[in-house]
C-alpha cells in the first residue's frame, strides 16, 4: 500500500535525523497520502494528502508514539527547526524535544497537518481542502468540497498513525483546535489513547463560540472577491481574509498584552488618529499588517471550512456529556483563565462534565499576558505537570 | 436665538406632558439645533441637529436637571413610551420615571441623540453626521464629515443643556458609550457636574478595545457597496453593516445567555449544520437576522465614525490619569464582571486611576446572563445604590 510505503520511508528518514542531532531537533516535512477517504458527511475523496513531521525514534514495540494536533491557524510544525539557521522553532518546541517535557529521547512524536489547513501558500504545509485539485475534474474543489469535521481530521491522523504500525498512542495532545482533536481522539478511539492532554480548549463548541467563529468569518463572506468560493485562478478575497485573521489574532490575545505592547500610541508619528478617519493607532496598524501578511499565505475557503469544523465540534459527535462518557484516557487539561476564546466559564463546563462522567482529569491553569495564546507560547510553565502526567 | 426658542417650546410641551401623566411616562421626541458648531478637530459645521427627550419638570431654579447619555447603537429614548400602546419603553425605563431610582417626580431628565448616531433610518432619531446633507453643498457629507469625538458629543449636549438655562447638572449618567460621555462631562466640565454615574464603561479606550472596535468595523470596509463612504443615493453596504452589527450584538452579550438561549440547536429542523456549509445553528441565524434588521435602519459611515469616536476616547482628552485628575464629581461606577466589552481588568484600571487621583468613587457590580447588556437591561438591581447616591 502506497501509504504504508510513504510512512515507512519517512520513518527511516526520521530515525537517521534523530540520531544525527543531539540537543537541537532538525526536522523535515513529510507527506502522507490516503488514496481514498470517506468523510463523516459521506463523501469519498481521492488522494487525500496531509503533511506531517516526527521527532524522536519509534520504539521497536511501537509503544512510545505521541500525537500532537495543531491549532486553527497552525500546521504540523510542532517542534524543532528545519535547519540550524531557522529563526523560529515549531510552536510547542518549549515542551517537545530531547530532554524536554515530551522527551524525544523517549517518545516518538508525530504531528500532522489537518484537512482544510489554512496555510495553503506555505510550501511546508500539505493539506486537502477546497483549494486542492479534485482529481475527478482537474479543478479546485471550491465549495464543492464536503463539510469536514474535527472527527475527519482525527480519522486522517488515525490512518497516518496506523500506517506506521502504531496501535495505541502514549499521548494525544494539542492546543486550541488541537485540543478539540485531542478530545475527539479520546472520545472516538478510546482504545487507542493512553493519555490525553487538551490545552486551551473544550470538549464542545458552545453557542457563544459558534457566534464568535462567525464574527471571524464575516469579512470573507462580504468580500466581493470571495465570489461564493469561486476565486481560484482569479483575485482571491485577500482583504476579507486579512480582516478575518486580524479578528483571530486579537481574540487569541489579551488586553494585558495589547495594553503593555501598544498602549494608545499612534501608528505613525505626525499622523494622530484623531486627525483623519484613516489614521490608526499602533495596535490597529500592527494587527492589520499581520492579518494582511498571513492572508497572502492562506486560503479563504479553508478558513470558512475550519470555522465550520470548529462550530460543529462536540467530542464524540453529540454532546459534552456523551463525549465524556466515551473517554477512557486520563486527562491533563491545561487552560488559561484569561483566554477569550475558550473562556473560564467554558472550561468549567468541560471540567464539570468530565467529573460527572467519572473521568480522571487533572486541571492545570497557566498564566501570562497573551490569554489564549499562552497555551501555545507559555507552555514551559506546564513542564513539571506534563512530566508527572507522562510518568504516571 | 433659534436654539433657545426650540428648547423653550419643547420644555413647555414636556411640562404639559409631565402633568398629564401619572405613573407612565409618555414622551415626545424633540429636536435641538445649533446654527454653528466647531468640532474638536477644528471644523465648523452648520445646522447641527440632534434629537432629545425629557422626563419630569425643570425646577424654577433649574437645579434638578439630569442628563442621560446613550450607548453605541442607542438613541435618546432613555425612558417612557411614545404612546400608551408602545410595546417597548426607553432603555433605562427601569430606573427613570415617576417614583423610580432617577425619580422624574423630582428630577428633570434630559436625554439626547449624539452626533453620528447610528439610527439614521429611525424617524425618532435626529443626528448630524456623514449621512446628513451638508448645507454648503446640498449633498451628504460622506467621508468629508470631520472626525468627531466623545468630547464633541458632550459639547453638543452642553449647548442643549445651556439652551434650557441649566448651569449645573445634578447627575450625568449613561451606559457603555454613555459612560464615556459621562466621564468626559465630569472631566471636561467639572463645574457643571454635581454627580456622575458611568455604567458598563471606562474612562479610556485601551488598546484592546481599539482593536475590538476595528473587528466590528471590518465587514463594512470590505463591503464593495461601502465604496469608500460614497454610497448615498446608491445601494448602501447593508451586508457589511449587518455583519458589523452582529459582532456588536454578540460581544455585548455573554455565553451564559447564548448557551441558555440557543445551545447547539440548528436554525431549522431538517437542515443540520453539518449537512451543508450554509446550514446554520440557531445562534447564527438569530444574530444574522438581528444584524440585517438593524442594518436597514442604520448608516455604515455613522458606524465607522462612532467606532473612531470610541477609539479616540480618553476622558479629558489625554490619559486615564489626566482625566481622573480633572474630575470633581462623586462617581457611582456600575459595571458587570461578565462584560466582554469593558472587561473586569479594564474596569479595575479605571477604579485604580480614580482612587489614585483621590476621587470619591463608589464601585457597584451588577450581575445577569447578558454580560455588557446587563448595564442596559438589568439596572433595576442598582436601584437602591442609585437612590442612595442621589440622596447624598
Amino acid at each position: 500500500m502506497r501509504t504504508w510505503i510513504m510512512g515507512a520511508t519517512a520513518l527511516a528518514a526520521t530515525m537517521v535525523t534523530g540520531m544525527a542531532e543531539a540537543q537541537e531537533l532538525i526536522v523535515e516535512k513529510k507527506v502522507f497520502e490516503l488514496p481514498s477517504f470517506t468523510t463523516q458527511s459521506g463523501r469519498t475523496l481521492k488522494q487525500v494528502r496531509v503533511g506531517w513531521e516526527s521527532y524522536g525514534t519509534l520504539a521497536p514495540d511501537r509503544s512510545n508514539a505521541v500525537l500532537i494536533c495543531h491549532f486553527f491557524s497552525g500546521n504540523s510544525h510542532a517542534a524543532g527547526k528545519y535547519d540550524a539557521a531557522d529563526a523560529q522553532p515549531g510552536y510547542w518546541d518549549a515542551i517537545i524535544g530531547p530532554g524536554k517535557a515530551i522527551d524525544t529521547d523517549r517518545y516518538f512524536v508525530i504531528a500532522s497537518d489537518t484537512l482544510v489547513n489554512l496555510n495553503t501558500g506555505d510550501p511546508r504545509t500539505t493539506t486537502t481542502g477546497p483549494a486542492s485539485i479534485d482529481p475527478d475534474t482537474g479543478k479546485p474543489y471550491g465549495l464543492d468540497f464536503p463539510v469536514v469535521t474535527i472527527r475527519d481530521f482525527v480519522e486522517v491522523q488515525k490512518a497516518l498513525v496506523e500506517s506506521l504500525g502504531i496501535k495505541r498512542l502514549a499521548l494525544v495532545a494539542g492546543p486550541s483546535m488541537g485540543s478539540l482533536q485531542t478530545f475527539e481522539w479520546a472520545a472516538s478511539h478510546p482504545e487507542m489513547v493512553a493519555k490525553a492532554m487538551p490545552v486551551i480548549g473544550a470538549a464542545e463548541a458552545n453557542a457563544m463560540l459558534i457566534g464568535w467563529l462567525d464574527v471571524w468569518a464575516a469579512p470573507i463572506l462580504v468580500d466581493p472577491d470571495w465570489n461564493n468560493g469561486d476565486y481560484y485562478g482569479k483575485a482571491p478575497p485577500l482583504a476579507g481574509l486579512a480582516k478575518a485573521l486580524t479578528a483571530v489574532t486579537l481574540q487569541a490575545n489579551h488586553e494585558d498584552w495589547a495594553g503593555a505592547t501598544f498602549d494608545r500610541r499612534p501608528a505613525r508619528a505626525g499622523e494622530e488618529p484623531g486627525k483623519a478617519l484613516r489614521n490608526k493607532f499602533q495596535v490597529q496598524s500592527v494587527l492589520d499588517n499581520a492579518g494582511e501578511a498571513r492572508a497572502r499565505l492562506s486560503d479563504a475557503n479553508h478558513f470558512l471550512y475550519l470555522v465550520k469544523a470548529n462550530q460543529l465540534f462536540a467530542a464524540g459527535g453529540t454532546s459534552l456529556a456523551d463525549g465524556m462518557a466515551r473517554i477512557r484516557a486520563p486527562l491533563l487539561y491545561i487552560t488559561q483563565p484569561k483566554d477569550l476564546v475558550f473562556t473560564p466559564e467554558t472550561v468549567a463546563r468541560t471540567v464539570e462534565a468530565a467529573r460527572e462522567a467519572g473521568r480522571d482529569i487533572t486541571h492545570l491553569t497557566i498564566d501570562g499576558v497573551r490569554g489564549h495564546l499562552d497555551g501555545v507560547m507559555s507552555m514551559k510553565q506546564a513542564e513539571g505537570a506534563i512530566r508527572a502526567f507522562l510518568e504516571r
